[in-house]
């Protein structure tokens, strides 16, 4: 119970941190009057569109924490709320910082670089901070209580279904918002830019292109708000899983420290992460030096601080803890005997380790794969030179191919961990990598300050020097965006092996008696896995079909104005921006909802079909090959769209940068295209992949847990 | 025996009719003396692109050719003869055909467009017939000598895996021809429209343009004789599969009459095929309707045909055959029991007529995404107007929405016919899906004689009312080439199932005291998964690579005759075609080699990394799941690619027939963009997805045998 105090403590810290540093941030200039005025445009339109969101989502929200309070009684509903309301909470309070962090950093910026990204950084920091600080509080706070003042045992059926409750909130509220979020942003900026530097020949954040202030609120929404709730989502199911596999796979006298473990280590490496963002200052070198500096600080202060933790919360680190396989019983399958079978205290270090190699690794395949020292970015770039067509074509090359060297150093880490503890050793590979998570949000979440207050100093008129040094800072934002994502999806595939380890132990648990076969020869096992893969390809479909739709509406509401409204483009009356933002609002919202129910319906159904047509046993059978079909094809095809994404979109800054003949050639315009086609590669379609996979596996678990409870 | 022999005169009743067929239409009249020379320069192209692309695959081949016979001996290494050399010879003689049809088509639609119809379809059923009837003889001739005058028991190891050796000697042939005449067409497609169309503003097949006779000659090499190779691979690989199930599975006195039935249903199949292609007239309706009416024709016939197979070979349609479950001991793992489970001729006759459906359902929805009349490419004409990124990113949705139908379809299909008759039912739907091949592979084939003929009439200068008509021919073409791609990826999910139900049993067979465990939670399972899984993402960037390189490469051949010979834009000289095809041939010879190798060396590496790693039970297992990964994704892949890449071309054929503004709007140019990302889509790296798919297992297959005969 220490261990779980001592974790809550550092969750407060990291709370206290983000107040702390709202403060400071707050403290800052918010720039002259102009400025002010469209940063509240942007406020005004962010908060109207967050507020749309969450009133859509608490619909479908109430029906859930209904029907999981009918299914499974009253303490899964309350770990629902809480994972709900707080993932809410991640999303718009981070919004709500970097809406105000914008302005001050394009202040900031007139000064120096320096000053600029310390704000920018400073704003991420408050929002990582309080990702990790509050998915930490989330589980430990409610975990302590179910085992401390509630008096359950940590293996009681009721904390772990609560764990897994407490997850399917913070999961389904953040596939709406990722989702929600991702369609508005990129309608917008895709909107805003056919409309505006195609069509209209304005640059972009051009004060007379209406949609100016929607793409800037999109910033927020999306890869603010939105990606918040995703990281959220991702923290506590990390957690949460790992905790589950721990006490259905060990079953004895050490469950209860090995189960605190975890949230002990994601404590100690919100310290390391918050003495990182001390480390970000620019020095000699560049900007992506200065968030690597952070980045490796954080990492490299986890390696003692893990050791530390485990040290302390299993004590003899060479004792060999587990021997679950005996208190199971013998009838126990091969993954939970795996899963149980007995480890050591280093063992489990060791798998952290590799955790930490593994996210050391991602960012930076994803650094070379969207950078642009690279030869994937240059490729693009220079096949921009023959057009629009090679430019695409090469982007889809290089988004394929993307996917390659993570694939490997997954399937690495999944050996690896798993030759030296079992699923329980991948969970904690899973841990150790979210346990940095507080860093590289903040490493992400500065990139729409920076892409924000660049549209506000283009707004407001300043200086061009503050947009030079703006679009510096926002240059390598492209990057570290790809970065979180390639590293949560790679999570994800981790944690989804555990999921899938959890759903085969509770089959048993739940069933004794039913001979489920998971082989390969068997049929259903191969119909699960091909519909599992076919779900993030209709889901990305639902993504991209919805951005272009949008984005036309976009489109057509601008001509419109510009048609109704000779005075907009001669800059002598303003356009009415608040009707492009309430377009957009409508049109994401709408498109939202359908997807995002996909992964919540689409288990359930295949499993009742399944049942039908070939009994309980096949139904179980196709259901659990469809939670690692899901992974099988949704690892791709997330990977190869992030960092495509990033890669088309750092191909016209190569070329912006002067290659190729510099901006308004015809390579430019190519590049162009290739940008606008990975906006809803990188930003909707492929991040809402995360916690898609996420919510298939859990909601089988829940309906197992439910299927048991009422047949 | 008797089934078998008549198998063959089937076979050589399809060599008949191709050659009476050859004769009409050489026959035909090859035009004016202009037209005649710009044929000849095709014919010279394609010929010395085949003889180099068949030379190279000579040294893979020879050391194939080697290695099977150090390892399987000399039967094996003769089957892996015959079945490299016919699929060579069926892409040299299809292509062949289609080089001297072209021209006669043109001068043929200079009568009617009925004539110009007759005449390239029926070019297109020589192609068709002599896949599937090459096909069948190499098969059934062989499979006879081995059972009759060498006198080896049907089920003995040795024609086991004298089939397989057959099916890998296809296969590698038909990966290289797919991908190198895929990269060629493509490439030079890509390329002249580039800098053609886009650049200089000439209209297509201006003779003008340098790339122009490439871009023909690839029609021939990439859409004639590569498609050809691949189709008889496929038909190959299916009816080989399946006799080597029946002969794994089924071991009792029905299984040589049960072993001949796949040959027989292949065979009566030509017939109906024969029949249908002369049901192919214009009658008062469309192309596509004349099409439809000869693939219906024998689709309808084969129902009978199958149904009087399959009681010619099996007598009492009611008898239980099967039993093999006991014959083959009780420890047989899952698969092998379900595959040997009883069943009766009568559920073999339900299996293949859901083999029949599944063709009918995947034909329809081919048309439904790439016809122009539907929802999909009307979504992406109508993406166009709002610019290259919108289009774009409609396609990429449309393209991966367009997985979905097609998944339901193979799902609902594997578990009929399952159901009916485990593995090998499954076997026997594929079976029937390929007896159509000859109708199919018409159909396709008839595509590129039009696309050529346009090509010809446009740079002969013959009146506009011959282009128009080749046009109207052609237009139909990119369905037909969608479907084709379609069923073949189709058909080799399910020989893909069995050919891991063949996996298994082999283990069985020959290691029997391993226990292979095969079940999800085995994480050398998901290894395996994801391994396999991530091959079609690698192979589809090399293809893709590939083709922009090679296209840029044209591109800047093209400027650079056009900058150092100014007479050829003039009209005043000639410019110099041999260059550009010579330059292509190079670069697509260059390119197909790496990615080729790619599936025969995978499993193998994956097989003996994961064996030092974790032993042979977990290296066998995960090469097992390597094998439905590569399917699993690979299915996505391929459809997603090859209908998205049709529906991208009708797009812009939509707009061109007067829609949105017509050819030279906005629009249209943005429909040119997506119409040259779908190219390498659809004819490079989606459709080479397919054999990809075969050789992997089929590696698979014999490096167990290899393994067992020298450890």
């Amino acid at each position: 119970m220490l261990i779980v105090q001592l974790a809550i403590a550092c969750g407060v810290l990291a709370v206290i941190y983000g107040i702390v540093t709202s403060g400071q941030v707050l403290k800052l200039s918010p720039g002259n009057a102009r400025m002010q005025d469209i940063a509240a445009a942007i406020q005004e339109g962010a908060r109207a569109y967050l507020a749309r969101q969450y009133t859509t989502i608490a619909v479908v929200g109430v029906i859930m924490v209904v029907l999981v309070f009918f299914l499974l009684g009253t303490v899964s509903a309350v770990g629902f709320l809480i994972g709900a309301l707080l993932s809410g909470a991640t999303g718009f309070v981070g919004m709500n910082i970097s809406v105000k962090a914008n302005v001050r950093t394009a202040e900031a910026a007139r000064t120096s670089l320096q000053a600029g990204l310390t704000t920018a950084f400073r704003s991420g920091a408050i929002t990582g901070m309080l990702v990790a600080g509050l998915g930490l509080l989330a589980i430990s706070v409610f975990f302590g209580y179910l085992i401390g003042p509630a008096g359950h045992a940590p293996t009681d059926r009721i904390v772990i279904n609560a764990l897994v409750a407490l997850s399917f909130g913070a999961s389904l509220i953040s596939i709406f918002a990722r989702l929600g979020g991702g369609i508005f942003t990129k309608a917008a900026d895709v909107g805003a830019d056919l409309v505006g530097k195609v069509e209209a020949g304005i640059p972009e954040d051009d004060p007379r292109n209406p949609a100016v202030i929607a793409d800037n609120v999109g910033d927020n929404v999306g890869d603010c708000a939105g990606m918040a709730a995703d990281l959220f989502e991702t923290y506590v199911v990390t957690l949460g899983v790992t905790m589950v596999s721990i006490a259905l796979f060990v079953k004895n006298e050490d469950v209860l420290a090995l189960m605190s473990l975890p949230l002990l280590v994601g404590g100690v490496c919100i310290i390391t992460s918050i003495i990182g963002t001390y480390m970000v200052r620019l020095g000699s070198g560049s900007i992506m030096g200065a968030l690597y500096k952070g980045f490796l600080t954080s990492a490299l202060l986890a390696v003692p601080a893990i050791y530390g933790a485990t040290k302390f919360a299993l004590g003899d680190l060479n004792a060999v803890i587990g021997g679950g396989r005996e208190a199971a019983g013998p009838d126990v399958a091969g993954a939970v005997a795996a899963g149980a079978g007995s480890f050591t205290g280093m063992d489990l270090f060791w798998c952290m380790m590799i955790g930490l190699a593994v996210t050391g690794a991602l960012v930076w395949i994803t650094e070379y794969y969207t950078g642009t020292n690279y030869r994937p970015v240059k490729s693009i770039a220079k096949a921009s030179v023959t057009g629009h067509g090679t430019n695409v074509i090469q982007g889809l090359a290089i988004s394929l191919e993307s996917t390659a060297l993570p694939t490997l150093v997954i399937v690495v880490a999944v050996i690896g961990a798993y030759q030296l503890a079992g699923v329980i050793g991948i969970a904690f590979g899973a841990t150790s990598m979210l346990a940095l998570a507080g860093m590289v949000v903040a490493l992400d979440a500065y990139g729409p300050v920076t892409d924000n207050a660049g549209g506000i100093a283009e707004m407001a008129g300043l200086e061009d020097s503050v947009r030079e040094r703006t679009d510096a800072l926002d240059a390598v934002g492209n990057t570290t965006k790809a970065v979180t994502k390639g590293y949560a999806i790679g999570s994800a595939a981790l944690a989804a092996l555990v999921l899938f380890g959890a759903y085969t132990a509770d089959l048993k648990e739940y069933f004794p008696t039913l001979i489920v076969d998971f082989s390969l020869s068997n049929p259903y096992v191969i119909v699960g896995l091909l519909l599992g893969a076919l779900l993030p390809f209709v889901f990305g479909a639902f993504g991209m079909t919805a951005v272009g739709r949008a984005a036309g509406a976009v489109v057509e509401d601008v001509r419109d104005q510009f048609r109704s409204n000779p005075g907009i483009m001669a800059g002598t009356s303003r356009p009415n921006y608040a009707r492009t933002v309430d377009l957009v609002t409508k049109a994401a919202i709408r498109e939202m909802i359908v997807p995002s129910l996909l992964p919540v319906l689409a288990p359930v159904a295949v499993f009742f079909v399944i049942r039908l047509v070939a009994g309980p046993a096949n139904g179980f059978a196709s259901l659990g090959a469809l939670l690692l079909g899901v992974i099988v094809s949704g690892l791709f095809v997330a990977i190869s769209m992030t960092s495509g994404g990033g890669a088309w979109d750092n191909a016209k800054k190569y070329i912006e940068d002067g290659n190729h003949g510099g901006k308004g050639s015809e390579a430019h315009k190519a590049a162009v295209t290739g940008d606008t086609v990975g906006d809803p590669y990188k930003d909707t379609a492929g991040p809402a992949v995360n916690p898609m996979i996420k919510i298939t596996n859990i909601v089988a678990l829940l309906l197992l847990a439910a299927l048991a409870a009422h047949g």
